[in-house]
């Protein structure tokens, strides 16, 4: 087991009432799955929160999408999607049975589209460098478009399929992770933990998003996003079985559907730390969907939101010991990714708080990657973190 | 007094255990301002309401508005509108001084809008019949437009303003009114009247608005309205100061600024009973608001509501005795007018109680209008209200 900072007790045979094996700092998705994954290992772990599943995860509409995420200059990061995405399945299989919910996982597929043919121009330039990355993008024609989404507007230009990118509802996903991991014997604390040295654990997990950069130091930052959710109405499903995304007149939007009415309308990216809604993104969001989704004009209009994904530096998450406290473990930053790359954090870190070895899919995202200016020891290589770099294979799995 | 129905007691000098001279059925403004006038002029009086203040004035913007809503072949309503309108400034004051509270009354005046040449011509044309009535709607040179109201879209074509249209915030005027009312002596009862056998009192108010139709049979139905509120971010007041109303791209929208930030954008008109909040109908309302004034797009959008307003068949509220019921009169069926038209429903329904003579404002408006058909003694001529006629001073002034 990963050992050895300021705060580690040294005991292996602990009793009930000594400081427990893993601390975990935030009950989202990733803290909690890390929490669940660790007490299935044996470890005794304690997760603190004072708002547990309240943060990003309230907000995101749940995509795992590896594919439509694919962007131009974040081959790395893609690579921990796709890795993540595919651990989703098995994953979700398990996590139902523990928890005994339904998470609202569905493997319908994602259908990207382009409104206009200045918006199908931009699309396809993003389709054919994920196509060039090997990622499973299938142009359709407008007849095998509509084929599949009769909802999609007439004047929609065209659009492909991303098959294998699926969605969760992360307001389902947060309870049965709480659920499970409860059952595995974690112990949730409802506080806030305002310092590092406030908990008292062999291993502490830092996975508390936008917090991450008051407690560690590490550039964690807030990016605004704002969302909406429609309900068909009378209670029926939605019109259409797709996550779709596309771009409607230069707008970005994402139209995610659930089997219970619910529709998903997102999202803004805004570098600002508040969470008001503003007239002009509901306005710009309705606008992008209901152009591409007629029929979405008729549905209630249900709740509008804010949140604050844990934005990084380079769009990637912060995973791994902390330079010069291998004790302390990070597992944030996961900005627009929390929901599909909760499988596969989860697993890394429990993984290196188990075997005090770091796998390689980790070297990419450790947290000395910012320099020697990262917080912690200055110029720390980053405990026993190796310099492994992740295989092709694993990269587009 | 006006007395004779079978819930009548006969008795003038009652203890303070017996029936009341007045119950009120609906605690909105109507029903309250009847009960505060009632009141001040010696009477008992008892409200009944489950949650008074939450129909249709708390959706209301809160327009003061008989020349913006004078409208083809409503020659009649918008006298009565008119005159109450007049009335307003020292209703207002009175009632401040009465309650101590502040109304949100605003004498700014309403900028009357046109986005398009189309929107303007469509405007012109309502303008015309306007001022062909004497009132007094000025046309404005765009120069002069743009410097009364900076804010308005370069685009905006044209306008005219309606100094005289003014406002007040209806969620401010129904704690006035309560407060008002029960400084008088007026009792407030928390309960629902299911018929009118369950109140006793000398004379019964029906003032319930949508619910007036299930206590009287009057031909009162619900149309749907659905409002927005905005705030001018950081405490900010907004940046236009005068009501805007308008026609933007064919859809009619009004901006109603409040000193306090707020900023109510209105309405849609539908024949509909629910109360849910569609995504088209914010999508319009906010696609016009923007249009008309661009920095609408950076307030905060605080608040999506629909409520019902009370419809009749003519658009114009019944106030009087049921016919073969004099001791049932009604105040209700106010449609989009009721802030308005509250302080001369008031008066005249007060007038009528205590004097037993109808005034002449309220002929064109008693329930017998709508024929033998109307509910009560059927072929009852309405009691004693007799058929005078409104003066032209009365109507436009």
């Amino acid at each position: 087991m990963l050992r050895g900072g300021p705060s580690s007790t040294g005991g292996d045979n602990k009793g009930p009432f000594l400081a427990p094996d893993v601390a975990v700092v935030g009950a989202g998705p990733v803290g909690l799955a890390i929490a669940w994954r660790c007490a299935a290992r044996g470890l005794r772990v304690v997760v603190h929160d004072p708002a547990p599943g309240s943060g990003a995860a309230y907000v995101a509409a749940g995509m795992l999408a590896p594919v439509a995420e694919a962007y131009f200059g974040e081959h790395e990061l893609t690579a921990l999607l796709t890795a993540s995405a595919a651990r989703w399945p098995a994953f979700a299989a398990e996590l139902a049975d523990a928890s005994g919910a339904d998470l609202g996982y569905r493997a319908d597929g994602t259908l990207l589209v382009g409104l206009t043919a200045d918006d199908l121009a931009e699309a396809r330039r993003l389709w054919a460098y994920q196509q060039g990355l090997g990622l499973p993008v299938a142009a359709l024609r407008p007849s095998e478009l509509r084929e599949r989404e009769p909802a999609l507007a007439p004047r929609v230009r065209g659009g492909a399929l991303a098959a294998t990118d699926h969605q969760v509802d992360p307001r389902r996903l947060v309870p049965a992770l709480r659920t499970a991991a409860e059952r595995a014997g974690v112990t949730l604390v409802a506080g806030a933990v305002r310092s590092l040295s406030d908990v008292a654990a062999d291993v502490t997990v830092v996975a508390a998003g936008c917090g991450a950069a008051a407690l560690t130091g590490l550039p964690v930052r807030p990016v605004k996003g704002q969302v909406l959710r429609l309900r068909a109405p009378g209670g029926a499903a939605p019109g259409f079985r797709h996550v779709i995304r596309g771009y409607a007149d230069g707008e970005h939007v994402y139209l995610v559907p659930r089997a219970d009415g619910e529709v998903v309308v997102g999202a803004t990216v805004e570098e600002r730390t508040d969470t008001t809604v503003s007239a002009g993104a509901v306005l710009r969001l309705l606008r992008a969907a209901v152009d591409l989704v007629p029929e979405l004009s008729e549905y209630d209009l249900v709740e509008t939101l804010a949140g604050l994904r844990p934005g990084t530096p380079d769009n990637a998450p912060i995973l791994g010991p902390l330079p010069g406290r291998p004790d302390v473990l990070a597992a944030a930053g996961h900005h627009r990714h929390g929901i599909v790359l909760t499988p596969i954090t989860a697993d890394l870190i429990t993984d290196l708080i188990v075997t005090g070895e770091p796998g390689p899919l980790l070297a990419p995202f450790t947290p000395d990657r910012f320099g020697p200016g990262t917080p912690g020891a200055p110029g720390a290589a980053g405990g026993r973190v190796s310099g492994g770099t992740t295989t092709k294979e694993e990269r587009w799995n």
